[in-house]
């Protein structure tokens, strides 16, 4: 893809929007990077850092693309205030009905903008964790609205697929359910299970644990705020884990090895399938 | 450590018994290694790849080891019939108590008995899987009956540190009790979450999800034995899950974000001191 985009803004160069920096550049397909960022610290690693060319205070008339990597619960501001740009706008936020819902509530959706979701991320935070293959074989899922132009759409598509990213489009519903189940449950059921984990467990782990674990090392914070935006979907893929749970309990106490070893196997057949995506 | 074994016998050349073979040969501290597996397919490949020098029908007398790398139902009949021999005895099953039991209710506990239990392991099986680094750095859980003499004791444990796997010392009832959370519940919370996955959903998923399922590929039959095996610890330790579980999920319903943070924080930071272990 030679897509070239002229001016693209950052707002928030941070581990997702300093990522993104270090994609374009080095698919070398921006003429000039500049980023928003009222974080002085953040700020001023990604100028010294030569993430972006330059620290603005709002986004200029002559951009072509204006990326919001900002926390869910400010972009609809920046959305409202956008909206009549003849930039194409994209977030990144976890959870995106939330989000369309805030801009709704205040404007008609606007055409130029473009929800979206890269399905990668880390537990770690801040723009000295960017990386420019962050984005790499990702999957991108978009989630325009009623409202979103054909043209915008493409633009924001051509920018992932720019950088090695995979697209796909769902509605803002459809996704976060979609993701209710594949990462907020997964995440909330790591957090719970570690509660009775002690220190002297610690030593006696080995690379499953490891790894089943990993996700509740993320932020508090950020994880709280998912939860909370996609609360009706989490609780309700939870529920139909708690009977899935309740069922193979129930299987392993009564030694039904018929009953268990299905579950069990099906689960692993679902795993291998999951792998050969 | 430079100790040195005559002759080792491996009951068993599958994933655990093979990835044996290749590290004692790595590690040069073997002089013959010889192998009793009934699978012929197994037998055969083991001895055409060299991971033991020959395939034998019974424990030699001059042997000075014996790895009972055999599914945990077969290991009591082994220790019974070896009782006597002037060889340590080991087994690597991931339960202990049922197998001391087992053998207990046969004969008094046999001195050269060391129950083992190397948390490592793959969800492959065969010893086409087998890795001469499977143990380095695993950590081996020594679980001593009353009865294992200091010989026998040191003589399984100074074995591990030759592979350069970590030793550790537990009784098997303690044993069974970490491992059901550290390990077993993990297993039964990823193959109970899969029940719910759908094809659809491959797509949409991230490093997470790959991780925290990574488990659920594990063999099923394999794990109902142990889940069996291991079934008051395991559903002991999965309903104090339930309760924590409980407490995040309403903490989420009724938006606490004090009480929902304060959990997701304790795990985060158990999460982190894991790794620094």
């Amino acid at each position: 893809m030679s897509e070239n985009f002229h001016k693209i803004v950052i707002v928030g160069v941070g581990l997702i929007g300093g990522s993104l920096a270090l994609a374009l550049r080095q698919h070398g397909v921006v003429s000039k990077l500049v980023g928003i960022e009222t974080n002085s610290t953040s700020a001023q690693w990604a100028l010294d850092n030569g993430l972006v060319d330059e620290i603005i205070g709002q986004v200029p008339e002559d951009a072509n693309l204006v990326a919001l990597c900002v926390p869910s619960d400010l972009v609809s501001g920046w959305v409202v205030k956008l909206a009549k740009h003849q930039a194409a706008v994209f977030d990144v936020g976890s959870v995106k009905g939330p989000i369309v819902s805030a801009v709704a509530s205040q404007i008609d959706l606007p055409e130029n903008f473009v929800p979206c979701h890269p399905i990668s991320g880390s537990e770690k935070s801040g723009p000295e964790a960017a990386r420019a293959d962050l984005f790499s074989q990702c999957m991108v899922v978009l989630t325009p609205t009623e409202n979103t132009s054909p043209q915008a759409l493409k633009s924001v598509r051509d920018l992932w697929q720019c950088l090695d990213a995979q697209t796909s489009q769902l509605s803002p519903q459809d996704h976060d359910q979609a993701l209710a189940i594949t990462s907020h449950v997964p995440h909330l059921l790591a957090f719970a299970f570690m509660q009775q984990v002690k220190d002297q467990h610690f030593l006696l782990t080995g690379g499953g644990f490891r790894d089943f674990t990993r996700i509740a090392g993320a932020n508090p914070e950020l994880w709280w705020r998912i939860f909370q935006l996609n609360k009706e979907e989490v609780l309700t893929a939870l529920d139909i884990f708690s009977v899935d749970l309740q069922t193979l309990a129930e299987s392993i106490r009564g030694a039904d090895s018929q009953s268990g070893i299905a579950q069990i196997r099906a689960a692993a057949n679902k795993r291998k399938a999951s792998e050969s995506e």
